[in-house]
Parts: C-alpha cells; sequence; structure tokens
C-alpha cells in the first residue's frame, strides 16, 4: 500500500464498503460522540468521516489528535448507519472505521479556526493565508481562479494565438503609473524597471513578425491600493494581432470572454454578443463610459425641450443659456414611491455637488379617484392605472417643478425617456460633462433603488469611438485624451496636412480605439496602434510635443516603427477582474493565492523588510529615510 | 475582402490557381529579373512568391519597395512555370501575379540584414533584436519554446497537477543567490525582492492544502551571467506535490519530461525510463554528479590494485598511502592512436592541476607481427585483432607506467575497467574528490577524442541519495552539503536521538534529495521537503545552527509547518535549458524572446537607465556612486 494514501478524501462510494483503506489528510473536525470518536478527514479533494472506538488499537493515538493535525489512517470502508448519511458529501454514504493512525504533522494551537465561517480581521487572514487558504470557499476560489486562466489559455491558443514571454526586468517607462524599480548591481546608479504592461514589448513582437501574441503577463504598478487591483502586481490577459482592424480584435476577443464566462457563469446568462456603444453614445445614455448594462435605464438628452419658450423653470433655463444640458434619468415605477424616496435622491445629489435633482412624476390625474366596488377587495396601482388607461383618462406631471412645465412639453420629455403613467423622471442639469456624470450616478441609484437590474447575468458591452484629443482647460490647449499611441481614425493625408489650430477638427478626432466592459466594470482598454512614424510624430506634434520629446521618451519604439512595421493592434483585459466577476468576489484579495494587503505588505513572509548594508552597498545605494517628527 | 489579407504567405497551394487574393507581409526579398520584380512575400506562416512586370498599374510602386518593407498586395494565383517551382516551399508550386500594392509599413536602411545566413555581432543582433527574430532560426526557436511550454503545461495538466500564480514581489530570502531587491515606497527604508524561485510559497500552497501544484515560474537571481543562463530572470516548471515519497515524484515527473522530449526530440531517441544513479555512485563512475550519459565510459576504482605489495609504481602507492584513490578511466580502441594522443591528454591533466594522467594500453604482444599473404592487401588493426584473440595471442600492457605494474595486476584493472586488447586506460590519482573529479573531466574528454558519444540521444537520469552534510575542512565542523531543507532519509528517532559528535554518523546520512540530469546537463534539484519543524530543529542543530538562529532566518515557514503540514516534496525543471536542449542551442539568447545581453542589459530598451530624482526621493533611497578613478 502507498505510505499515506490508497485513496484521496474525497473518492470513497458505497462500492468501496469492505475495502481496506489508507487515508492521508487534515482532521477538518474532531468530535467525541460518548467515547466514539469521529474525525471528518480532509484534503484537496474532499472530506471522509472516519469513525474510531475504544476496541481500536489506534484509538489512544486517535484521542490526541486535534483540528488540523495531518494524520495518515488505516481502515475499513463501511456503510454509514441509516440516517447518518450526509447527502451534501460525495463520499456522505460511508465512513471508514480506524484501525492504524500515524500522526504526520500536529498543529499548535491555531490563531484561527479552519472549520466554521467565522469571520476574521484581514491582518489575521492575511498573516495566516495558509490557514485561510484551507477553508473551503477562499480554497475553492483559488481553484477556479487556475480553471478560468487555463480556459482562458485553451481559447486563445484555438483562437491561432501563441503565447510568449516578455521581460519582468525591464526598462522604466517615460509615462503612465508609477513604476517600481529595481537598481542594478552591474550598472551603479542605473535602475531596472518592472513593467507595467507588456505594452511595448507585444508591439515589439508583432514588428519582429510574430502574428498573434498572448499572455498571462505579470504587471507591475506602485499606485496605493484599491478594492479591484492589488498593491503590486496583477495579471493581464494580454492579446496582440498584426494586419487587423478594430473588427478583427472584436471578432478574437470576443469569442474567448464570452466562452470563458458562459463556462464559469453557473447559470448566469452572459451577452450572447457584445454591443458595441460609441463612447459619445454612452456618455450620453449612461453617464459613464462604463455603463453598467444590467441596469436598463438609458439616460435621454431634453435639453431642446427645456431650452422652450413656452417653459418656465429658470434655474435649467439659465443651465441652457449658459452652454449646459438638462439630462433625463427615467425612474419607471416610482410614482407609487412616498415623497421620501424623491428626497433621497435630492440630499444625494446635493452630496454630489449638484444644486439638486428635479423629478416630474407622471400619472393619471384622477389616479386617486377611481372607484370600485368593495367586494372586489382592494385594488393594485397596476390594475387601477390599467384601468385608467382603458377609460383613456388624461396623464399629467406632478411634483415641485411640473408646474412650469406646459403638459405638451412634458409629454415630449415622457417620450423622449420612453415613461408612462406611474413612472417618474430626475433631471441633471450643467455643463455637458457634469451633467452626464451626475446623470450616471442617479442612473445607477435609482436603478438600485428600484430594484431594476437583472443581476443573473454578465451584461458585455464594447465602447468605441473614443476621442484622440480633448481641451486641456487648465494650459488651453489640445492633449491626448487616451492613449496618445492609438491610430486616428482619420484619412491619413488629410490628417498629416492638419492645421495645429484648427481645433475643431482636432478635438472631433476619433481613435481606433475601445474598451471591454462587463457590469459596469472595464475589463480593458485597447487600440489599433499607431504603427506609422510620420502619424505618430503628427499626431504628437498636433498634441503641442515637438518631434524632439517624441525621440527622447520613446525613440526606441519609434525606431522599430521605421525598420518596417506592420497594422497591429490588440487589448489585455484583466485577469483578476474577470476572476473576481466569476467568483462573484468584490475584493481582490479572495482570489489571489498570496496577495498584498493595502499596505503592500505581505505579512505572512514579511515583505518588505529590512536589508543590509552590504546589499545596499552592493546596489550604489543608501537609504534616504524621512524625518522622523521631532 | 478583408483590409488586409485574404490568406497567409504560407496558405497557397495549386488549387488556389486562377483565385484573386490579398497578402500582406515583409518583403523577405526583392529581385529583378531584366524588368520582372520578384517579391518574396513574408509574415508569420510563410513566404509566396510575387511577380509583377510593367504591364502591371502597380508596377511603379512596386518598383520603390525594398527589404523588410510591409506592403499588401493584391493579385491572381498561377502557376509557376515548369522548372521554377520551389520544393522546400509548402507554397512553392505557386505565385502571384500583383494587381495592386500598398506600403502598410515602409524600412529605413536596416542595421542588419533579415534574408541571408550571414552572422552579424551579438551587440547589434540584441539592440535590432525585432529584426534578428525575423530570421528563420530564431523564430522558429522562439516559437518552439512556446511550443515546449505548451506541452509541458498539457501535460502537467493531465497528470492532476494545478497551476497557481504566486507573488513576484516578495521578501528578501536569508540564503541562496543574491536578491533582486525593489524598495517600497510605502516603507521608507524597506525592500521587497524578487523570488529567486518560489520554494517557500510553494511549499506554503502545500501546507494550505493544495495538492499538486505546477507553474511556468518567472525566477530572478542577479549573479554574473552564463551561456545557459540569463543574467536576471528564466523560468523553470515549478512543481510541489503533497503526501509523496521520492519515488512519487519521480514517477510523475518522469513521463511529463520522457513525452516532451519525445514530441520534440525530432527523432533523435529519448531514455525509456530515466535509470537513478545514487551520488555516491556517480562520483565513482561518472566523476561528477551530472553525468553526460550519452558518454558510455564508466571509471572504475583501482586504489586496491595499484595498493597491492606487487606495484612498484611508487608515485600512486604513495597517494593511496596518503589515504588517496586511483580511478581508471577507459579508452576503448585507443590503442591504434599516435603518442601525441596520450601525451596530449597528459598535457591537459597537468593544466587542470594534476601531476599527470598516467596509461596503459592493452595489446597483443605480437601485435605487430602478424603476417599475411600480400596478396590479402593490408590488414586492418581490427582483424589483426581477431586474428591474434583466435590464436590465443597473450596480451600485454604498454606505455611509460605498466613495467611497474605485474601482467596479472593489469588484467585486474582491464577487467575492472572492461578493457580488451586494443584499448587503453588512463588513471587519475589523488585525494578521492580531486580524483574524481579530473576522471570525470577525463571521461569526457576521451569519450570527445574517441567519438564515443552517440549525439543523437537524450540520455536522463536521476541522481539519488545526496548526502545530507558534508565535512567543513576550514571551521572544522559539520555543515550542509546541498539543501538544509531536505528530509533525512533516515529513522525519526534515531535522527533525534543523534550525538552532534558522532560526526561519522552524521557524515554518512543521506537525504530525500534527487537531481534530474539530461545530458550532462542539471534539469533541476528536487527534494523531499523536511516537513517535521522538530526534525529541522535537530538538523540545523546537527549542523551547528542553534534554534535562534532558524527561527530569525527561516521562523515564517517553521511556524507554518507548526500548524499542520503534510509532508510533502518537488522539484523545478529549468524551461530554458530544456528548450535549449531541445533546440540545440548551447546560448540561452537564442531561446528567449527579449533577452539581455551577458552584461545585463536590454540593449533595445536600454534597461537598466537612469532615472529621476523624484523617483529616487520616492523611494526614500539616493545613489551611493564608486568614487571615480581620478
Amino acid at each position: 500500500m502507498h505510505r499515506y494514501r490508497s485513496h484521496t478524501c474525497g473518492a470513497l462510494r458505497p462500492s468501496d464498503v469492505g475495502a481496506t483503506v489508507r487515508l492521508s489528510g487534515w482532521c477538518h473536525r474532531v468530535r467525541d460522540h460518548g467515547g466514539v470518536l469521529f474525525i471528518d478527514l480532509r484534503d484537496h479533494y474532499g472530506i471522509t468521516q472516519c469513525v474510531i472506538d475504544p476496541d481500536s488499537a489506534a484509538f489512544k493515538a486517535a484521542e490526541a489528535v486535534r483540528s488540523e493535525w495531518v494524520i495518515r489512517i488505516d481502515g475499513r470502508v463501511r456503510q454509514r448507519p441509516a440516517g447518518t448519511e450526509n447527502a451534501e458529501l460525495p463520499t456522505g454514504a460511508v465512513e471508514v472505521y480506524i484501525t492504524d493512525l500515524e500522526v504526520l504533522g500536529a498543529a499548535a494551537e491555531l490563531p484561527m479556526p479552519v472549520f466554521g465561517d467565522q469571520d476574521y480581521p484581514e491582518e489575521t487572514r492575511l498573516k495566516y493565508r495558509f490557514l485561510d487558504l484551507r477553508r473551503e470557499k477562499l480554497h475553492a476560489n483559488i481553484m477556479r481562479r487556475g480553471a478560468i486562466i487555463d480556459s482562458l489559455r485553451r481559447r486563445m491558443r484555438e483562437g491561432g494565438f501563441f503565447e510568449f514571454q516578455t521581460p519582468i526586468l525591464t526598462a522604466s517607462s517615460p509615462e503612465g503609473a508609477r513604476d517600481f524599480l529595481v537598481p542594478s548591481r552591474l550598472h551603479p546608479g542605473k535602475f531596472y524597471a518592472l513593467p507595467q504592461a507588456p505594452q511595448q514589448f507585444k508591439q515589439l513582437t508583432m514588428i519582429a513578425g510574430f502574428d498573434r501574441y498572448f499572455q498571462i503577463a505579470p504587471c507591475f504598478r506602485d499606485e496605493d491600493a484599491r478594492a479591484d487591483r492589488s498593491p503590486g502586481e496583477f495579471y493581464q490577459l494580454d492579446i496582440e494581432m498584426s494586419f487587423v482592424t478594430q473588427e478583427d480584435v472584436f471578432q478574437a476577443v470576443e469569442p474567448v470572454l464570452r466562452s470563458v464566462f458562459e463556462e464559469f457563469a453557473e447559470g448566469k446568462r452572459v451577452s450572447p454578443s457584445f454591443v458595441r456603444i460609441p463612447y459619445a453614445e454612452a456618455m450620453l445614455k449612461y453617464g459613464v463610459d462604463k455603463p453598467d448594462l444590467r441596469n436598463p435605464l438609458v439616460i435621454a438628452d431634453v435639453t431642446e425641450d427645456f431650452a422652450r419658450d413656452e417653459v418656465e423653470f429658470k434655474a435649467f433655463k439659465s443651465v441652457i443659456k449658459a452652454g449646459g444640458v438638462v439630462r433625463a434619468i427615467p425612474a419607471p415605477g416610482a410614482a407609487g414611491q412616498p415623497r421620501s424616496f424623491f428626497d433621497k435622491l435630492n440630499d444625494w445629489a446635493r452630496s454630489e455637488g449638484a444644486a439638486g435633482l428635479g423629478y416630474i412624476i407622471f400619472d393619471y390625474e384622477q389616479a386617486n379617484a377611481v372607484v370600485r366596488d368593495s367586494s372586489e377587495g382592494p385594488i393594485s396601482a397596476e390594475d387601477m392605472r390599467a384601468e385608467l388607461a382603458q377609460r383613456g383618462a388624461p396623464i399629467v406631471g406632478k411634483g415641485p417643478i411640473a408646474k412650469f412645465i406646459p403638459l405638451e412639453i412634458q409629454k415630449a420629455i415622457a417620450a423622449k425617456a420612453g415613461l408612462k403613467a406611474g413612472d417618474a423622471v430626475f433631471f441633471s442639469a450643467g455643463p455637458e460633462a457634469k451633467a452626464a456624470g451626475l446623470a450616471g450616478k442617479a442612473r445607477i441609484r435609482v436603478g438600485d433603488e428600484l430594484n431594476l437590474s437583472d443581476k443573473d447575468q454578465f451584461a458585455f458591452c464594447w465602447i468605441t469611438d473614443f476621442p484622440m484629443y480633448e481641451w486641456n482647460e487648465d494650459e488651453k490647449r489640445v492633449d491626448f485624451s487616451h492613449n496618445p499611441f492609438s491610430m486616428p481614425n482619420f484619412d491619413h493625408d488629410a490628417f498629416m496636412a492638419l492645421d495645429p489650430e484648427d481645433h475643431a477638427t482636432i478635438l472631433g478626432i476619433k481613435a481606433f480605439q475601445y474598451d471591454i466592459v462587463c457590469n459596469g466594470i472595464e475589463l480593458s482598454s485597447g487600440a489599433i496602434r499607431n504603427h506609422r512614424p510620420e502619424v505618430m510624430e503628427k499626431a504628437f506634434g498636433l498634441a503641442g510635443y515637438p518631434k524632439e520629446v517624441l525621440e527622447a521618451k520613446f525613440g526606441g519604439m519609434l525606431n522599430a516603427l521605421k525598420l518596417g512595421a506592420p497594422p497591429h493592434g490588440g487589448i489585455a483585459p484583466g485577469v483578476d477582474r474577470i476572476v473576481m466577476l466569476l467568483c462573484n468576489e468584490p475584493n481582490i484579495r479572495e482570489v489571489v493565492l498570496f496577495p498584498m494587503n493595502q499596505r503592500a505588505e505581505d505579512l505572512m513572509m514579511g515583505a518588505p523588510s529590512e536589508v543590509t548594508t552590504k546589499q545596499l552597498r552592493e546596489l550604489h545605494i543608501r537609504l534616504n529615510l524621512p524625518q522622523k517628527q521631532g
């Protein structure tokens, strides 16, 4: 028999009854039922109930055993007594009567238990991560993470992509987030940097003549922690393709993500095709460039309506006069909500820095005047409205600002926002960006308050047509709005001929740049890259960067582009975020094997830590510590 | 039609003749044959010959095209004229007549060509790695690397292993090679380290209750470069298993490596089972713990023979008297070698610091006295010896030292070293370690000189039973010989009871530690880990380290072992070395996508590089540069 086990702890079934077996694992739970000991033995594969009584020669050894000790047992498989089966365990029909027991690894007193669902402070959980990982949920999350990554890899390969490994010790990048630096021992005063992403390397891989690159790539950013990003390192499914248009990238990536999500969705619906929403449309309809499409609400622009002479609502009229806009956030079915619902939203808007959140409630004038035969019982609001609709009852707007808006215009607004009797509408007014942003947040709040989102789905979309440039109000000049290395979606010759002072045209240029969004979470940005050095120089010139700046900062890439570069583009969905979505975990530390805490510390290994003077000297650096406060 | 291509450059076949196609790629070679231009268009998938003449509207555009320009062409597929087919190209039966041509990416003058086999200095090749990678051999190596890693992954998963990602920003390890350090911004004066290997993390993964871990793991060591190791980072197939014996590790790993090697061996033989050689036996038979078993020579110990009274060879006798040994390196068939063969080996041994390399040539006394009918032509040495053997001719030892050794003892030596007439034997004498080492090197040289190795094979072995301890002659004490964390192969209770002064017993203890070796290259060390804290404390104690040292240096791991650790072990074959073997490349830079040079510089990206004072200040360090020489 094998030194440690003939079966795993998840293997035994009724067909094994009568067999002599050997199991090894952790003592998940030890119970004493009147002199009979029950040991639930746990390993990676499952749990098996083991039993021993004083008739066994191993009883004395078994009495010493405590939770989380690692033991090896020999025994006979037997049917559990009728009524004591555990249908939730695959091994739940049987138990093992212990005839021999060996302690393989005893455990001292545990700083936190493994059995049970008790919550523990994150500091304890991270310091004893190896204990926390023995718990069912976290163990399952980590295995799920592995399965998701395997699936991503397999599907990428099936899509004709090849995996590459790009360097981790590389050059400090001249922009983006903060780099982690690594002092060089051989080159005094010089530093490597850990890659924020293999962006330049994957582009160079394309320029080197490989065609479809991918990598489950570790990336490093020295940024303060967020719930959805580890401080330090994270993984992305890094993708790049040659000789492609934006459409090709969509066609390559969408089936991979859709099928991986379908595989792990556990019954949740996954968008059968990912709707494409131009950036400007997303900002209008959802007030944000990463809309959560589980929320069915769509914002409408009602600036025109409020601008009409017949409207007397001065607050909005002055906003419009100053060049601002009014956006309408529908609140279907909200007519029945109490006054406090509207007040709460108004208060929230003020806390967001807005003047308030005006609203209109649409309902039948006689909504409260329908009389019924009492024998039919109380009438529901829905039935009542159906009856009023049948009777052709007139609809009116109610609420504090309704009286300033003629009925006809109220109707126009209701039509634009898709509203009927029983619904309400909120208004966000102000300069466009601000009004759109508030409308977007209000859309989320209204959707949450009214419980409108179907959470049992993964709702994907592509956001496309990002503007190439934006107006930098502080410096009164044109600047890049997102990624300066994306290809402008503009005729080549016309682009090259652009006058840098033609701000109107320049600010209207879209880039071949796109985001993929799932349930309101941005999984990645991507782009068709600017692979033409002359277009890149012009693009930088339009943003006010002279050729010398471009060459000083990005000379390496620019030179590579000058030696035969193919058109190429890609994307890099965040692996950790995908796993978080599929594990339904809002905290990244629940889906990473050995995460750091929010303060970028590994409490288990004691990182970061002090190093020796010799190490510092070898690296040609010395410490430069902040002055201690007196 | 697609914006860039209807087919790849490796796709077209005679069945496509007549089709209108679109291709994109690099101009591999442009030839002008009397006004007709031939453009070999290359992409990741292959090369297609494209043709254009002045009748085509695109001729003028085609005339401008140079090597390595990226172009898109439209054209008609036609059969190549009879006699001009290229059987070496899958597309070699057809060509495309160009009707339209678009330059997608022009190329300036190339610092090195892509077409052709001309050698270029490594500095140029690394600086323009993206050009070098376009060359056939390097491109193929990198793709092969990816395929090998895919295969390793697939086979590990099929073997029931799960892939995990362990942290890259971690704690500085208290021993081993030099760490790369990463200053912490949030924790002034503290540093992360990049992992030399995920050793502690994979053990913690086992302690956390996962069962079969693997990872294609990036590892980092700040060591000076070697041909087979990148300065900086490298990859290993990191493996760990719970509830296993050494035999289980062998059974899990051997089939993975064997089948991956069989898959990529291209006809070379792969050891059907990996022979297991205890360390002591390897040191005797091969003079090294990583024997190249393609070399059939086996070293014999002939100390006893030279110790006999009848032997008068004083040099060896005094060695033996001083406790040294004499090892015999067979040189089959060397009798026919000229005197210079033996002199050269003797000179080489002196250059290695030895006194020389004594030898005996075994041959028939009458070897030069066989007379034949001249009509039969000159007789071969082999035939001659066969005839002498048939005649039962006596064999004698020849050479400078033969006369000091009685014939009977010569025969005993010949028998031990497996020698017959026509063979020779070299001797290495000295203190055991030194004599064994020299014998091992002589074995390699003799094998090379006599061309005895069958290079068409991958010859694997396991080296087992490494000693746990060795004698530290400088400090006159027992010390760990290899890995202090391996489990001693010794009865638990007897081990715990060992007297630290019982050096003889302690130095005889073997560890459950093993190496895997292929063609003389160590692919990895591995071990069954010491998972018992009390045994680890005792093991450190025997090597003279008090408990406090163990706790200060390895407290984290020790504490984890105290909270329920399973028996576990593993190994970590070097991925880069596996790829080098399977690509038959002696230099690691030929199998890594973007390698650094020997000086740990990335010449393409300019790493390492200087950073800003602001960056240093944020990281709480300042430079401490060496004084410039006056």
